[in-house]
């Protein structure tokens, strides 16, 4: 048995880590985490690439060898670079752990530890066949991007994002209920970006009924080729012609938050984003269960309108807990056109 | 007759400008502009300096005349440079294009025009007299110096700033009435140097009552050696314990904004900042007077409490105008420790 070892990547092994994290990021969030892998020669050359495309398909290191199988060049004697260790569990696909001892790969470069009980193992049960794995590079990205997919595993319910748009002054519609459009076309693109990250989004049936919304991720304007789950939740019917029916539409029809994300957790969800309206953020703000909020607030004043967060329960200042800013994927205050963006991290439930 | 000249500035009366431009921010705000004034020999050594403190009390050319036969140094032959076009004007002092013909100074470089009707020709009235005058040197920091005050003069009315702290959701207090602290020590000890950059500092009797402020300026820990007016306006009695009263308090017993301005005005105040209440805050937004607003934002989530801008009278969202960004004087959007600080100016009467 060898021991661990986390560093001693070659500058080649470095390089290929860094094209293995462009090719996660292209995955499919959802029931399993995102992984890229690249197959280096021991001078280097790329001999295939590949990605995991989501529950069911190939995982990212079976796709590389069979990536490089189909240039034409064989994997023995090469170097497997992934940004997840190697699993070692038998799923709907085998583990990759012996696909690559039985391929003849000689060395496997890793970032992150695969921390999940039924997979782990897989670097181990590597070593114990003869294969020099190393893990740890470039771990803190690797994890940075599925950081909310492990929150998701390791607490059983989805990683919830709460998305909120309104006035400077927390009105999300004027007194006599207009509401489109509060923040401006920068902001509603920049919140396009955020919910092609989620792997579902969920919105109230007022909204439905009172905006109509399609909930489609658009990148410029295009909708996505594979969306996520578009959920409406709340005891209201969902009107036969509403926009957000057709595929991958779902209908909750509850109003209670931890049923609604156990049946999304069991549906493979482990990003929730949350539009609204309201009622639903203050819903799930009440459950305690919101991991982060996207705040666009534009510089408008309109006084007596609704409320962005009613009825939250908090009584009294020191009961309102301080939200914290974060900064790790990008500015926590962000100016997006006319308005600004605020990613707020929720209170320590012991603050200091 | 000559015809003035925008540059033609040497390098030693560049930087006797931005000397001139510093001491100028010395000075004390009100009814006078700030000016700041360098004499320079010819060869650019400095004679002497001075800056105008207030009301009453002499100019800033006069000032640095003084100075410079203080040291013992003749004015004649040498060049003034200064802030703003001198005076033509005779008012509680006489007027300084005079005093600089009698003191025999050959040459005067000033940055701003004097744009105010009973006080410009200073610099003709020098040309006449064969001293050689330009301006515009520095001009567009020399305007910013005074932008308030100019507006005020123009207006006829104090420059208005209205300064709010409130939760993300536009709360200024929970709903038990708890309000104290919404933001920050930093943003706090920012609104005080904010506070000490008007004439005066206004508040609603609602505030006296409830928080009992004493609103004086501080720098650090140290009240200003100077501070402005202490204003409480409405038609509650303020009681005689108030920590508000003493020297530079003034009660205002009137709801009427415009009533208030003019009496304001008549005492000398031209940059008047506004701290609230609500009610307060949303009557001189009613009022159409609000010329910028420095809102900090907390990330706190308080629900049903006390709103920032009650009563705001926006009927429908395209009444509400759309505030605009200001980075004339800093970041428009800044972060004061773990809150925001938005810088607006009002929506254009006649948005595009």
């Amino acid at each position: 048995m060898t021991a661990p070892a986390t560093s001693g990547a070659t500058p080649a092994e470095s390089e290929a880590m860094l094209r293995a994290l462009d090719l996660a990021a292209r995955g499919v969030r959802g029931a399993n985490p995102l992984v890229g892998a690249v197959l280096i020669a021991p001078d280097g050359a790329v001999l295939g690439e590949g990605h995991h495309r989501g529950a069911g398909t190939p995982h990212a290191e079976p796709a590389a060898l069979a990536d490089a199988r189909a240039r034409g060049n064989d994997p023995r004697g090469a170097t497997m670079v992934v940004t997840l260790e190697p699993c070692n569990h038998t799923g709907r696909t085998g583990p990759c752990s012996v696909a690559l001892i039985e391929a003849g790969v000689a060395r496997v470069v890793h970032a992150a530890d695969d921390l999940n009980g039924a997979a782990a193992g897989g670097g181990q049960r590597l070593r114990d066949a003869g294969v020099e794995c190393i893990g740890g590079v470039e771990a803190t990205r690797a994890r940075h991007l599925n950081e909310r997919w492990s929150a998701a595993v390791s607490t059983g319910r989805p990683f919830v994002t709460l998305k909120s748009a309104q006035s400077l002054d927390g009105r999300v519609a004027a007194a006599d209920g207009t509401s489109q459009w509060i923040t401006g076309a920068e902001a509603r693109a920049d919140g396009h970006r955020i919910r092609a990250l989620a792997d579902a989004v969920l919105v109230g049936t007022g909204t439905v009924l009172a905006d109509d919304p399609r909930l489609t991720a658009r990148d410029g304007t295009a909708p996505r080729a594979r969306a996520g789950l578009r959920v409406v939740m709340g005891e209201t019917p969902v009107p036969g012609t509403a926009a957000i029916r057709g595929e991958g539409f779902l209908h909750l029809p509850t109003r209670d938050v931890p049923e609604a994300l156990d049946a999304l957790y069991s549906r493979g969800v482990r990003h929730l984003l949350v539009e609204g309206g309201p009622r639903i953020a203050s819903a799930f703000l009440r459950a305690g269960v919101v991991d982060e909020l996207f705040s666009y607030v534009a510089p408008l004043l309109v006084g007596d309108g609704a409320p962005a967060f009613p009825g939250l329960g908090v009584a009294t200042l020191a009961d309102a807990g301080r939200w914290q800013p974060d900064d790790a994927g990008g500015p926590a205050v962000l100016r997006v056109g006319p308005d600004v963006r605020l990613h707020l991290r929720p209170p320590a439930l012991h603050p200091a």
